[in-house]
């Protein structure tokens, strides 16, 4: 009998679902909102909910599903199976997720970082197949980041490593949320971006293409900055321009600390396509050094959202695979 | 019958041996000044001979020899076992020197970067004895770097990891040697934190006790920095910390990427002891998040000038352990 894997990917808007066969193919992933009304008990019940459908759904039984691998927000005690904080579900706070949902499946579970997990799932089955190491980055609304090293997930010996959204590149630049000045995350991010350009555009007095679009719709988006951009909107292409050598920047501390394969890029910014990878690259190779030849290559992840939830089922895999 | 390792730390002054025995123990090491004068040839038949010396004077016979393990200053190919470029000794650059040694003495060998071996060496015998991970900084001409993960030396995927001095810390900051703009050496490392004091001591027209230093001695070293701080001269005082800020800086990147048990210092710099570790666990604190508690410990590392020859010897002992 065929054995399989389950992953969860837990987010504060949907939660995903998918199984991985003994060979690491992944089924179609399947979401459903995530329900932020009935406190812990209430969510952990439509979770193993969500793991009996899709068991049923794919017509595996327990028996045969060798472990449950869960994605979830940090920060998180991967050894002990636990949620630590999270901010956009308060009542997860201390929530031993991972024996919950065991104990009541009687299935083996791992808990695992949500942008560790989408790395591993770009690892496998993206844009990091066949590759020894990669760094994951996603731009949304802060920079999530994983490491894998020699095909593993970087934990850090406290589970805190592969935060690279948090590394400093403005020595007492702007306060992060994290209690920092500076972070990379500031600077880069698909919501900074949105932020920063629409104050500078209010401060300026609504000049050009992002001025309009300000005023018709209240409030920027990354892509809208990129687009005014490509048009020649002057004081969008600085913006652009400047987010995107902060960027380059922070793939080069990369290079330098871990020297992988790819980094991988993912998130709402990437839909940028080319007009995020062009000028990206022709950062990196200004800032890079001189010592070597740029090896690192800079692509865009092929799973989109589907990543973290793959990369769970992964994590079971690599766990608990007989 | 006892089976051993030997390790050797190529320097560009002085080449130093150890050998390990199949515990892990390190024998007392041993110098000599490296032979710069007679070329690749003569250096390595220099090499041979201090290993032939060493296992000599350590009554251990080839065939007891198990593997060598050779530091050496980078950038070079591990997998194939060659210097490919060495600063200070130019008759090097592409020297297959592993497959030389390994050759001429029927002994397996094995080449590392010598900031790694080092790393290694605090690993384990120093500093970082009973670590999962830890960064070794060495503060010294630039910052050496080597880290460990899980016990093993990160590469990264072509032998360019662990280059943590290289980090940027300063955007569009100060030129660096290795063509790019900012790096974390050119703002903490001893040699300039000694040369930029000097410089700004001129500027300024020789005041205080730095400028009268420079002006006995011709220049300045990071001692007499840190020794005129502590004296309460001001500008000095002004230059230490910020020297340390960065320094810390450069901590918290390591932090959010590696998150790693311990950050280990070593070279000339922390002859200065408390007069560095507790100012820049101050500056550490004061950048560090608050999302988590600070867990990584930053300690002076324990074996000096030795960690690199010793965790040559060790990067052997792992390598062909029987």
């Amino acid at each position: 009998m065929s054995k399989y894997f389950l992953g969860i990917d837990l987010g504060g808007t949907f939660t995903k679902y998918c199984v991985m066969d003994a060979d690491g193919m992944p089924s179609a992933t399947s979401a459903v909102a995530t329900n932020l009304k009935e406190g812990q008990k209430g969510l952990v019940g439509q979770i193993t909910a969500g793991i009996r459908d899709t068991l049923a759904q794919n017509n595996i039984s327990s028996d045969n599903c060798l472990g449950i691998g869960i994605g979830a927000p940090g920060p998180l005690s991967i050894k002990e199976g636990k949620i630590i904080a999270a901010p956009n579900m308060q009542f997860m706070s201390n929530c031993p997720l991972r024996d919950l949902i065991s104990n009541e499946l009687g299935i083996s579970a791992t808990l695992e970082n949500d942008a560790n997990a989408a790395a591993f799932g770009e690892y496998l089955c993206g844009s990091g197949q066949g590759v020894e190491s990669m760094v994951l980055l996603t731009l949304g609304t802060g920079i999530g980041s994983g490491i894998i090293i020699d095909g593993k997930i970087l934990h850090g010996s406290h589970d805190m490593g592969g935060e690279v959204g948090h590394i400093i590149v403005e020595v007492d630049g702007d306060e992060c949320g994290c209690g920092q000045k500076g972070c990379f995350e500031r600077y880069c991010s698909a919501t900074f971006i949105a932020g920063r350009a629409g104050q500078l555009v209010k401060k300026e007095g609504y000049p050009g293409i992002l001025g309009k679009i300000l005023k018709e719709k209240g409030q920027l988006t990354s892509k809208d900055v990129m687009e005014a951009a490509n048009k020649g909107d002057g004081l969008a292409e600085e913006f652009w321009n400047k987010s995107l050598h902060y960027l380059a920047l922070g793939c080069i501390d990369i290079c330098r600390i871990l020297d992988p394969d790819k980094i991988v890029l993912a998130g709402g910014m990437t839909k940028a396509g080319e007009h995020l990878i062009k000028p990206l690259l022709k950062h990196f190779q200004q800032l890079h050094w001189t010592q070597t030849d740029i090896k690192t290559e800079i692509v865009i992840g092929k799973l989109g959202n589907d990543a973290g939830v793959i990369g769970a089922a992964g994590v079971a895999r690599a766990k608990f695979s007989e």
